[in-house]
């Protein structure tokens, strides 16, 4: 597959761009150097490394193919900063990302800074042979660093909540409250029928793997106006959700006894009450609010107890251009929460389809029929993952709004939760 | 799911029993006592602990529950042979099935004549009310232990080739030639639209992971007519395949990198040749048989270094009911050649799409809308592996003829090879 | 250093080596099949292994060198049997042992009668000028087959105990009782002084790491009259012991958190009540006997909770030659009791200085000064093992009576405690 | 046993006290924030953790209990910067040491400046009743962080090795050179004998581990007058020395193989010739300086090689107290140069005794005859690891000259070599 989106104009991506790369270093404002350096587990990465490897990626993908005369910042900071890619050489093992202390936070910022000047520089004087390639390229680019913007916040959560100190990441944006309780959770109806899915071309970016757009065959079923709360959740565990063998996939059910699994990540019992902590600091559960870091064996497991299942991404995709037009409306980075929030009230149809939590679907992340990844390089982006893992829709609380859309894909396996993620359940009409 | 299938003679289902526990041990006569008892990865079973399990589940579902006055044969049995039912206690860990030297053989096959005697018994005399109920558990232990019949071969197979004696199952059943060459793979086009699949109650057994039978929106798309063959395979391993990461997700580049996979399976370089293992014998590869032993990432890896792909499971059950109708004619356990054969070169339509090989396909392991697990303890029989394995159709030469379907979904972790596994090519039309 | 013991009597050696290969076939005498087949931990090797791994010692070091036109038995047989050799090859590995189904029982039985046929052939026409190395290698291969005997029965009893049909192996042999209850333990006072420790040449056959014999010097020190009994280690159970970092060694502590050690192996508390499980069966803790299967670890923590030490290797020999010369009156393999027994109220001396438990002492296992390994293969024998082990002297209830000295030396890792291993407190004059 | 040196003057060890405090800052004024935080393999600490555990160590063992009215500094650092005091509480796991971005470096150096604040006033307020405990604990205190300090060069070195920048400690203190080129080793006897070791009280302070004093028997012996060079170890590795099995121990040749290990620790070979990297920088190997980076396994294969044996730590001690009798003329941490360097030819005697490098000896970590842990928390520091280490003598590079001894007894793992360790040959006479 090429890269080709409809014609992008050259200052309004160069002004995402800038955009995109300043809200990097807002959302690391709050850390101290220390923060930026370690990694309490394979899954995340240092903040640090972030920086450095969506600024890489700029440089490596852009700079060194279409600058005249392009010097590596640092002859070094591609085997550093190369996250997965065997086409670009050797890296740094993923667990071993935190053993680095060095490049210095300040020697990684002025590589953003030295980066970001050529590329202003490349952008002004680009041939018009080039310009649509390159900026995709850059467009592609930002989404990237959008995505790890996710990830700092996640990973950082992580660093946080191991650290016997456990400090708070953002408590300035603790909520007095994020709206008034909720009503019930209702089921919509979608009748069965050919529908399609996948990336519309006239729609602007995607990844490759949300395309090509197809047909699919959906029968009748029903999905929740909203994720699975807190409260929810919470009867499922004094339900003795945890021990009931039933509910659980047989590797959910190891994974459980292996690591001692009761109840979410970031969830402790403290004197008999459970606690929530945030990065705005702990504080008590709040019983409306979509449950988040939970597992896919966890979103099953639950679905199972409660009599039904997990939508397929096809059912949830529908549903959302169905039933959910409002993608911007819901509660993302840009809100600066770092939390879901309680559904409002208002409104008919699907709530908090589109930010709070991603939303583990029933759908394993396969090629979609006529899938061809991108060429060259970044074909290595998304194609070389679609094995053992689940997809998840609707991004979430540290998801830029921009960055989501209906057809977007994101994929873990099933036993990780270390990210926002919750659930919604679906069943059969 | 409830146990129900088309009314069942009790003799002649009494017949297939006594014949599929015939079948057991005659599987097991060239055997030493010593090869009972090992167990050379934990994948793989003893033969000991694969003729006690499928005893103690005619015992344990169905005695424990119609016999009156019932006794075990053995208090510790339960523990000793069960597998991986949860709702029926604990159980020996799977990795020390071989650390186990008792029972002894002899009395492993006193179990399976006592068991045999009681349930004859039981059957003699069984009422009408619960004839139904039983005829159809006789029925799934019956295809129950036609899958260990096939794990009986493949895990025997595996202890032979790590032996340093090597020793031959059946040489006497080393062919001395399996039929023609065969001539050039063709694709064979189906059209696109919607379809049926899944299990057809009219015909008979199928376990609940095959049901509801259910509609699926097929694209125009065309198959290979027989399976990749040693021949192919061999030019992808020359072409420098498993040196080429692009052919290869992620998982899997790192698998064949930490196991040093450089072939299938039982394939071994001897001075410059390729010699492959067998459980007839070693010998010489034949270019012309389908090649065997593959795991999911080096039939995903072939078949983008061939630029095609893998057949989804819909797209080949569809194949498989409309281009070859005549499934009982394949290479299957019943011929005793225990290996793959080269396709015959009649027919217009597919080749070999029932025995010789297992068939991974592009499909995740999952349930089928409207899927329910049967109730009870069975209901741990499918559903809960349904995660991070992919489906595998056909049947192999491991497989008796009548155990299989065109509905029949095997599914296996995509690092798995031990078993006769291997795939046939599919593109879009 | 090279083979040489006082002059050996052709006709001697041999009815020994011809008694020691019987008493090798004895002791598996009451295995099934199966039985020979297991390896229930790395540390233990299947009987079979024993049997042909000590046949291989006899025809590698001795048919292969002094028989003309000799043939190995079988060419695989050195892969096979080798144990740690180098020098003479690549071999199973250790933990591999039990996934070897063949050769079979019967097949390792043959390799054994026709090993010792080619045995007593060439002892019947050796030349003058081979005699004396041919008897020395006889020699320290009937010695080193009698550490495989004590092996396969502690190898055995792990076997049975993990398995859950709990077999037997000689539950003929439970004892009545094994005499009176003995009375207090006594320390008794050993001067200090410069001595001689080490093998003294004259007295016969001696492994190397026994030699040479030189002087040490000794403080004053005191010694139990017997090792510490099950009722004194209960009585540190009973305190808390296995509960009180203080007590012990880091690495102790840690390895019993680790595997979870609240007792000696094989003992089980049932209903409130410790039980001890025996090669003659389950039964009571009989106070009076020795503890035994401990680890270096419990031994120190025990020691330190009694306010004492354990004997240094140098004490306990001095102590041995001095105050307990009846070396052959101990409770050896010879009277088939399997287990330790009550020490005899007879007598001024040491007790249970040789047999019923090999006694951990203080010193860890390193060369003697002046030390040289045999010359050639044979020097792989001890001296390669010098390293992280501690040495344990006396002889055990599994330990044939003409195999012990008061200068042997035998060592195991600090944490294991499979064999037969006791300790006996010491502390300063 | 008791803490108890000879009187201590309150003035003197206060200015010790002062300078060993800077003396640790002073070693990480090179480093910049991010090289405090982050812990390349278990066995090294972050240099964060280590001033905020030296700084602990004060806190917990002196102010905690003689401060009227103290206050932790912090309530959670004792979690944190306890290492491994049982007795003393939680602690965060060891290898998680570099998983802790907080406290800030800062806030460890206001850690340091408060509790060195609270000592002064305690010590200018200290009643007579506890003066001699106080002092006595300070001074243990300055000697722990003294090896604390050692361990933060060779953490720092492991960490900057590992880093693919490879940055520089102390690029201005790469050397010239080091002195003329020694001659040849010569071997030095000492006649056997009665001999006495071990610390004698009158000489001041002495960890417990090196009490009593005690008589020894000693065989004549030779000794080696300086340590094995880099040139001699290079003829070792271009005679095979890392592929004959023969010179090896055991677990040597074992773990050999499984790490690759084809040289010393920071050796590399580039386009053929063998480099070396320090602490002020790569360069070439200097044949005549001592090697270091060894482990107990590599020093006894060489050993072996050379046809000689390793000093027992008895030998080491006579020797250096009887021919070596100027200890500070060494080259330790106070010359900063940060790495071995050649003999000077000067002097009959034994030369680089101390400082250079840490020498393996034959002997293994044990207690000495008649042995007391001191009393209290402290009997932790050295008797729990008595266990599967091997004794090192004489100092290195990197320890401070003051507090090193002829009786100071080191200790590591046999496979351990990122210390600064080397060996120096023996034999009998």
């Amino acid at each position: 597959m090429q890269l080709s989106w409809p014609a992008l104009d050259r200052n309004q991506i160069l002004e995402r761009f800038r955009k995109t790369r300043r809200l990097s270093a807002r959302l690391c404002e709050p850390l101290a150097v220390e923060d930026y350096v370690v990694q309490t587990m394979p899954d995340a990465s240092p903040a640090k490394w972030h920086l450095g490897h969506t600024t890489w990626f700029f440089e490596n993908f852009i700079l060194s193919k279409f600058e005249s005369g392009f010097e590596p910042f640092h002859a070094r900071f591609n085997f550093l900063f190369n996250s997965y890619y065997e086409s670009q050489g050797e890296r740094v093992a993923r667990p071993a990302r935190g053993l680095c202390s060095r490049p210095t936070v300040q020697e990684v910022y002025s590589y953003r800074n030295s980066v970001e000047e050529h590329l202003e520089l490349l952008l002004r004087d680009l041939s018009e042979e080039v310009e649509g390639e390159v900026l995709a390229l850059l467009e592609i680019g930002i989404h990237h660093e959008q995505q790890h913007q996710e990830l700092i916040l996640t990973d950082l959560k992580h660093c946080f909540f191991m650290n016997a100190l456990r400090p708070d990441y953002r408590p300035d944006c603790a909520p007095a409250s994020f709206g008034a309780a909720a009503g019930e959770t209702r089921f919509l109806s979608v009748p069965g029928g050919t529908y399609e899915i996948g990336h519309d071309p006239s729609r602007g970016f995607a990844y490759d793997n949300e395309c090509p757009r197809h047909a699919v065959l959906l029968q009748d079923f029903a999905i929740a106006s909203r994720p699975v709360t807190c409260g929810e959740y919470l009867a499922f565990i004094e339900d003795g959700g945890y021990q009931e063998f039933r509910h659980w996939l047989s590797d959910g059910w190891a994974r459980i006894q292996a690591e001692g699994w009761r109840a979410p990540l970031y969830w402790e019992q403290v004197e008999g009450t459970w606690k929530i902590w945030t990065l705005t600091g702990a504080r008590s559960i709040d019983p409306d609010e979509p449950v988040t870091h939970v597992s896919y064996y966890e979103a099953l497991a639950f679905a199972s107890w409660a009599g039904c299942r997990l939508a397929t991404e096809q059912e949830w995709e529908i549903a959302a251009d169905r039933l959910c037009p409002a993608i911007r409306a819901g509660n993302f980075l840009d809100q600066e929460r770092y939390h879901p929030a309680r559904a409002s009230q208002a409104g008919e149809g699907l709530q908090q389809m589109f930010g709070d939590v991603w939303e583990w679907t029933g759908s394993a992340y396969l090629p979609y029929p006529g899938y061809r990844p991108l060429a060259g390089a970044l074909g290595e982006y998304n194609g070389k993952f679609m094995i053992d893992q689940m997809v998840l829709r609707g991004g979430s609380c540290a998801t830029p709004a921009d960055h989501i859309r209906s057809s977007y894909r994101n994929f873990f396996q099933p036993y990780q939760r270390w990210q926002f993620s919750g659930f919604r359940l679906a069943r059969d009409a």
